[in-house]
């Protein structure tokens, strides 16, 4: 942020009176412009027992499988945001099970979100941002071609709990920038 | 916003190619500025059986009791974020437990989430934004006078899931802005 979106004049980067960390700050009409962290919604759509995942059509990770998911948007709740991430990137219809993972990613300031769902009539494609979507047994998922680590850990958590046939909310941290091979 | 915070000429809203709802885009360099909902942090501070709430000393809902909470900053945990907001408003330094409850308020696109914790030393005390501190049993606490919806509801959850011992993380949506008396 260069101007402020208030009046268009030069911001500063400083500590507002009665705060603790720099903002950006109007030189002129004072107006204190926050910046926060972005949530990512987005679902684990099961077909069977299998998993849909989107192939990227868009950088970052472009050619990696995925769940779908994207920012929420204002005005919508997080599974509304799920639910419409998943007809936008891999065009399937789904009925939620319930929130499932919740992941802190403080290195690129994001939460990451993920419902578990079931899709409703069997049908999904290809989205505008995705290459191909298909579906996969824990077998045959191409365990070394996903995209985020986030993806990697909800389908791990996934089949683990499959086991017990119990699927409580999981909530963790990824502290750091993974490593890329 | 009104002007672009990337080169400062006027923005219009308009929906970007490829996108399908309404955006801040420059007239001039084209930049597309987005708008998030924002994610509040905060804790449920165990003392003994009690918890501890802050009365409020700023608007909205000045003179009415809360849990610490706040914006979730850049480059924190949703953890670190309500440890931190503990301390600026409460005063407490905590341990957290876990993850307790998860709200949805897409009116306000906001998305609100507590932790359990425990206080560490038993201190606590008004905080710059807080006109007092304290902590309240069941049956003392102040039902009447509590500032947000997502308070009442987490302190109800709280009561009855006691009494299991069991502290599962709950999400729910609040789907319309409360009536206020």
């Amino acid at each position: 942020m260069k101007f402020c979106s208030s009046c268009s004049a030069p911001v500063s980067l400083k500590v507002p009176e009665g705060d603790n960390r720099p903002r950006s700050v109007c030189d002129t009409c004072g107006a204190i412009h926050y910046e926060n962290p972005k949530v990512v919604v987005g679902c684990l759509v099961i077909a069977d027992d299998r998993v849909l995942l989107c192939r990227r059509g868009i950088d970052p990770r472009s050619g990696l499988w995925t769940l779908p998911a994207g920012y929420l948007e204002t005005n919508e709740t997080t599974e509304e945001g799920a639910v419409r991430e998943t007809w936008e990137e891999a065009r399937a219809r789904v009925d939620i099970d319930s929130l499932y993972t919740i992941f802190d990613l403080p290195y690129i300031s994001q939460i990451y979100m993920f419902y578990r769902a079931r899709l409703r009539d069997g049908r999904f494609s290809a989205g505008e941002e995705t290459l191909e979507a298909d579906v996969f047994s824990e077998r045959d998922l191409p365990w070394d071609k996903l995209a985020f680590p986030v993806v990697e850990r909800t389908l791990k958590l996934y089949f683990q709990d499959r086991e017990n046939d119990d699927f409580p909310i999981h909530s963790e941290s990824i502290k750091k920038r993974p490593i890329r091979r």
